[in-house]
């Protein structure tokens, strides 16, 4: 459970020599910031002075290094501030490029996207051939799920009824908000107290009525044979999936928990604290959830990110970022337009995860209207923080720290 | 691979106000070292001004913290941290019950060991109460089996003679050599040429004869298919194990490639880089891997390892713990002598690793001969390194680096 979140984000600004930039992040919710940021210090070398032309080379520049491998492989710390640097790298590219992150994806090649991939470890579960074509297989009609998207936006849920310490009555009122504002998916933090998890639950679904969907977070409470037993209690309530049920590095657990739960019609998801695409690919393989929430920031980046999508798809699942904290919505979005008009094609049970917190500090706020996420067009990855919010925060010499 | 290990330490010491002391460490092999002492800095608050009494709670005051959980979660450059912390905690211990850490272990009860491990997330493959009946067991025979460790020592495996880049002739000497010595298992590094793999591996067998073991170690080197393919054309040559096959996060593909070695007799061992008891507890639940090398300084401490040992008791599977690098060996003997003596209660299969290299920086270095590790007498958990050679060699001011 994260009780205590101190919203924070060590910060990448890349410029090259012709005066471009882009800028990256990684979110985390207050000490060890600095850690990130000294990884990142340990990653620059691989950075400054050389070229960011080409991505998929960039990206596996940061993450192949055997000496930085050392402290992970592709995990914690360093694979946080290798996701922040991919990101600035893209975030530089879609603004020369002159087009949002999610056009610039959409329009490039099979080829070319798979070029993008670190392919190691993947070959069992999916081949950049078979990558070739589920991307080829998508080609047509990209250019009608754009307008789609354009007109219809992106369907979001929203986490801000459901945080553990709400009084009954305001789960009962921001539910029925957030019903009122479009949403069709609400999402309620579960896990602390079992009888409290069974009222609440039970009052939000009489809120929101028994079409709109109610999904539940544990954020990694449980043990296997817990999160079976709490979930079953909570069952008759309907809860659309359950999230984090147990640790994120459960792949067998994950697979018991979504074996046991079946009859019920529960579905399995996790994602924000899953390591990297190999974790990812074991999750699928084992038919371990339903539900594939990648994070923008958690692993490497877009590139990774990718390989994700591909998996997804690859396996028939539905991709619903994590988002909230700092950035994240601002950054995800742009990987679910990617899917559904270049990757899966698909936008059934798909949903972008929505929190209404600092989106005022960056210089593209997402647009959330009707439930719904609004495609952006302005060029980059959305990820740039206000130059006076900067400033203001930046530790320790910002003045919101004095 | 690591071809270019540039050997480092990020060094703890606590004190204490009655001036008693515990170092420890984690070995990382070069850059990034100043990011894991970027996290001990980050984790010092938890110990500053606390008690280390009850280690326990110590070690789970370091991993529960969910702000720093959001960095991993108990993965990576934090868990790297944590372990240096409990290690040198649990020297500190050792030190002050004047006794060497493994008759410190050995002589606690079932319950007392089994109050040191963090039970979170391994309900499903092994209880409190599961773990107390294992010690309970092993409990009969303790003062026989460390007298066995005092006259027999116990048994080593040498790297010597397998690095990549030796000449052919070279091997054939190292390799008789540690026959000649006692070693009844050799390693040789595997991976890089398939063909330099088989000359090497048949010229190691010649020279060892059929009797001697031979393990072969990919350090990651592979995806499951190549892996596969790849050991069938070594399997002429009888080797023992196959280390690091695959991505040391891929639990289906360890077992993927375990199920299709089983005809050929070559077991799957993996370890230096498993993240932490989760991902064992998963390795031995699908049958994956044959050999658990666990590692002293990889996951959070001998809090964690303790779990470790307990999972592989339970599952059946033989403890040969990685080592090598800076001060392992000094280290993980001291879990391999609890494990016989107190946990598992079993020599057969069981083998240190050996790299005989930086050993004379430690204050009680270990002591391997003919082919066997000596039990030390020495209080601690020999992770003390001179304090000559900490002056020498800090980074930056010591004369080394000038």
């Amino acid at each position: 459970m994260n009780p205590d979140p101190d919203y924070s984000a060590a910060y990448v600004v890349l410029r090259t020599e012709d005066g471009a930039e882009g800028h990256g992040f990684t979110f985390t919710i207050g000490r060890g910031n600095e850690v990130v940021r000294a990884a990142l210090d340990a990653l620059a070398p691989f950075v400054t002075g050389h070229t960011v032309d080409d991505l998929g080379e960039f990206a596996r520049r940061l993450t192949h290094d055997s000496q930085i491998r050392w402290l992970g492989p592709e995990k914690g710390v360093m694979h946080l501030a290798a996701g922040a640097m991919i990101n600035a790298a893209w975030d530089l590219h879609a603004r020369r490029a002159g087009k949002p992150l999610w056009q610039l994806l959409s329009e490039m090649s099979p080829e070319s996207l798979v070029e993008l991939v670190d392919w190691r470890y993947l070959s069992d579960a999916l081949t950049p051939a078979e990558a070739v074509d589920i991307l080829a297989s998508a080609q047509a009609g990209r250019t009608q799920r754009a307008k789609t998207l354009e007109e219809h936006g992106y369907p979001a849920y929203t986490t801000s009824a459901g945080w553990l310490g709400y009084s009954d009555e305001k789960i009962d009122r921001l539910a029925r908000q957030a019903v009122a504002d479009g949403f069709r998916l609400i999402k309620l933090k579960v896990g602390a107290d079992r009888a409290d998890d069974v009222r609440r639950l039970a009052l939000a679904r009489a809120a929101v009525g028994p079409d709109v969907r109610i999904a539940v977070d544990a954020n990694q409470r449980w043990d296997v044979p817990e999160a079976i037993a709490w979930m079953g209690e909570l069952a008759a309530y309907h809860p659309w999936w359950i999230e984090e049920p147990t640790s994120p590095d459960d792949i067998l657990g994950h697979a018991t928990i979504r074996r046991a739960l079946a009859g019920s019609g529960i579905r399995v998801a996790t994602g924000e604290h899953v390591a990297n695409r190999v974790v990812f690919k074991q999750l699928l393989q084992a038919d371990a959830i339903d539900v594939v929430q990648l994070d923008a920031c958690r692993v490497a980046g877009v590139n990774e990110n990718i390989a994700i999508l591909l998996l997804a798809a690859k396996f028939g699942k539905p991709v619903c970022p994590h988002a909230g904290g700092v950035g994240l919505c601002e950054a995800v979005q742009h990987l679910s337009y990617f899917d559904y008009i270049a990757v899966s094609g698909r936008l059934d049970d798909r949903v972008i995860e929505y929190v209404d917190h600092l989106h005022e500090h960056f210089t593209d706020p997402v647009v959330v209207e009707r439930g719904a996420y609004r495609l952006p067009s302005a060029p980059g990855f959305s990820t740039r923080i206000k130059p006076e919010s900067l400033v203001r925060y930046s530790y320790p010499e910002g003045a919101a720290w004095n």
